[in-house]
């Protein structure tokens, strides 16, 4: 991958990785250079204010950040860059990521953060908006985007195959 | 305003206006070119499906949807484009607005739904979004942004001084 | 079983499998022929579409929909039919499945979308809904439906017996 | 209105009748024959058991109640009967509603309730799945409810219009 | 327990047998007699009716009814007796509970229901009302009554000792 | 009435009142003798234990304690009686009252608090559960919960009735 | 008022203040010198960073910071300091307040903020928290603390009083 | 460890400990002298006021209260004392701590309860803000804060190195 890096993947705490690999994952698999870190907007708030308010001159285009309970990481960030700050809310044990959500989600008018859902599918999608964002301008990744929403419809046709196959016999004509 | 129209700012019903009218007024303050539209993913599917999947051959960029309640509105136009969509959940009366909230955050991974806060900030934030996902190929826009920021900032130290004033004589030597 | 078919058991996922066949179970139970189909709202719209618009000609009379986290698939149904539409809530495993339900259930007036309790019990009771719909116009149903009744009251009578049992000796004399 | 009475409304205070006209509304507009009723599952709990035991008989086909709080009415009602029953959640001023949505939504197996959405949207909805019922069996119903869907989607478009006029002039195109 | 079965001990279904001991074996403890009784609001309603009407005249004095979900049973049993009545709200495993406590403790004016905690210290403590209701005429019970909660004060006690030699050693000197 | 004063009305605050004469009315409608009294268990901590310790030996049969926010004051009460202690919890303005709910109601097993629903309901209740209390042991009062009973339920047959006349002439034939 | 300014009550946005006067207030009262500011987490990062990180050297000794939705500001200013900060959740038009909350209560292991409850109450115990703390190390402070504890008490002693008199011929003898 | 103690960690029952035991070691790796006892607010009230109200003699300075469900023992110690007290709710299985939290964090004005996270976080952060409080009379506290602080960011930086090696060759150049 010799191009550019355009996007961060940051996140509150090393522990968040297993959440946040599925965002690194799609944006590996669309063949786009991204940089991951590990920053925390109340551990360690000057390195954070650091790399978002130097984001953009890096020539980084989005930021997606994953933190959970009172999850400021989006917010900071957002507050330090004009970058489009894409939000992960972590699923935590006790208050089931509500806490995460919604100190995500509940900007104050000004500063925008796009939430996505809770966990492992919020991380998937944080790193799809990332793609269809640069696709607005890179003709070969909206060619990418549609054959994999294809490939979506066609898994989804299979699972309905499947399906119909386990239950025949069960009194389904499905 | 000649340019091409790119943001589509989209209500499920004409009583969302008065809240998405906050996205209405930041796009206009950028100059960026827009399209209203009321469209019901349960009341009228075919013209919102119609609308979804023609919209990036006609040149928009960013959709905003804004519904509440079981909000499918969002989800359902991200269904059929591969633009970004950034949804914005509306305050409802009962349930205060937690169920428009979920019903547009919590998409499936594969279709994201750029989420922001509920009501007017996030209209708001929607429009300020769809201004920084512009912003990346378009220098001008990112310029505005930028002096959008400062003066959010200094409207925060406005704020800091006529308080100050108001509690003048109150004890407080602020 | 030669009869046709007049239920159909739609789910988002081949995930919802488990839960959903509590609702197939009831319907193989009372006789009544139904197919099962993966559709994803978000995934499959068009496919979704297609079948909703198709599914009263086809001879259906009820559709029963299971799905999760931002739970469109009954709502995006029963926008593009006129038959009822009963909504099953997923449970999830992070928000508890609140998000589900709410999903499902606060319709816009105009789209009824008959929503069950979460998970399994949900989906079994959306195959009873289904059952006592179709006994309205056949009366061996009805008679079925009746005896069920009676069973299930049957077994709370059973299962007190067997607390009885099991507690004799403990100081109770219920 | 000549026609057997197959709809009955049930409330279980004379203060829930303002939500529970929505329902009354549309089925007087759909010319369905209906009864209404003030019952309480647990002030006037051998009324309640006496109608709903005998509502078959009488000739009714669904049974729509609406009740707040520890929403009971419709889950007593269903215990009662074989007929589809239908679950209005009324709003109620403290905890906002989601006390009578849960009672009336989270039934145990084996009793559904068709649960609708909280206060007059539920309510009219309410009416509507009625209509989608009795609509299997009785072609006229089916017509109108067409009609019915089609002039919802109408109202739309004319909303949509409205919106247009309305930003006409504020920079949209739209 | 030659003596007169004063309190009835009843749930909605044996799987909630494993929480209700707790209410068992406190009663059991203070030589109170009890009954046990699987009946459902919903499954059985007849057999609740004919129970819960009937329960003063065979001698009850307080009625103990657990159920989870739409839990209706003990709002049920308090519509048809005017003995006191302690609601157990059932953890589920889904919505945590809050929907099981709700049904249970937002009853309508006219027809209370004690509500306890969910769960197993709930229906502990059903059981201690219980007592501290019948203690209010039988003055061994007030007594005991008193004797039991001199020995959970002692319990406490003997806590903090054990918990003071837990971390002796551990730097603290409490 | 010169009987003996059996019960007491204890609420944290004079702002609590209007809530509390809910419970007052009911009392006095069962001329049964109670006292009211304003104490925190917060702000009075003292005066609140010197009051629930000494509430038996000067002849008080059950306590009545409302409070709002982190309502201690039925479980503090609760602590240091054997008496029967009814809670009702306040609604309050920003949480709806969830707080002061789960702060009465989830009491640990040992110091049972009989909690009813939010509000002036609840505070009514309060009072009648107290009126089945005290009626265990007091045929009068047990007779007159009867006629409370019958009254009740006549009162839901008349607003039937009040219904079913303004609701005359429009389609219904309820 | 001479002394040194050793506590800062600092809030998000102007439109905080009406809320955060119940702070400033009680500040005044015990006589401690204090000062106001206008600081947003998001909007006016830089001021607030520097704010912080400079407050000790100032002489501040105790930080209260008001902020709401997603209420960032308490956390950042903690993770920018080692002064102790009080954290107040404003109440929100929508979600009521629970997402302020959370925002500023759930914080990361290492980085406490001492989170005071919704609104004005919460204001007012967090400069009471204040004067506590001053009260450690200036005798004066805690022998005021102790006579504003006793005025509480009195005040509830004479609002029952009140509430007394008021009943007075209602029946009650309290 | 010779000097005074200081700071009181409470815990409402030994099975709190393994949640308290993260302040435990806090206190301890910062050299402050603790003791820690275990009491409950309504099992042994007397033994609990009697605590509170002799803290400050005993040269206590900070109370730090942890406890569950109706969690009433922060705010029951901080009625009887004037010290700062720091509350810790405990998660619990069923509500999900979301009881314990807004017990300890709603109290009324004029009694504060400076409420920490739930759980383990929230321990650690009760100790942490012990030793601010403590450090602002105490050079030597403060500067061990202040290289925790430092310490804490580190732990970040490393973090992050970690997870740039993990992610090597996965295509990241993060």
């Amino acid at each position: 991958m010799a191009n550019k890096t355009v996007v961060a993947v940051v996140m509150g705490s090393d522990s968040d990785l297993p959440v946040m690999e599925s965002a690194i994952e799609v944006l590996a698999d669309f063949g786009i250079a991204f940089e991951t870190k590990v920053l925390s907007a109340h551990r360690s708030p000057e390195d954070t204010h650091r790399f978002a308010s130097g984001a953009e001159e890096r020539g980084l285009k989005v930021i997606i950040a994953g933190a959970g309970g009172a999850a400021h990481l989006a917010g900071v960030i957002a507050s330090a860059t004009t970058l489009p700050v894409i939000g992960v809310p972590m699923p935590t044990d006790r208050a089931g990521g509500i806490d995460s959500l919604l100190s995500t989600l509940q900007m104050p008018g000004g500063v925008p953060v796009a939430t996505m859902g809770l966990g492992k599918s919020g991380a998937r999608n944080a790193a799809l908006l990332a793609v269809q964002i640069l696709a607005l301008s890179e003709k070969k990744l909206n060619t990418a985007f549609k054959e994999f929403k294809d490939a979506m419809r066609d898994g989804v046709r299979e699972a309905n195959e499947k399906v119909q196959k386990r239950l025949k016999g069960d009194g389904s004509d499905g």
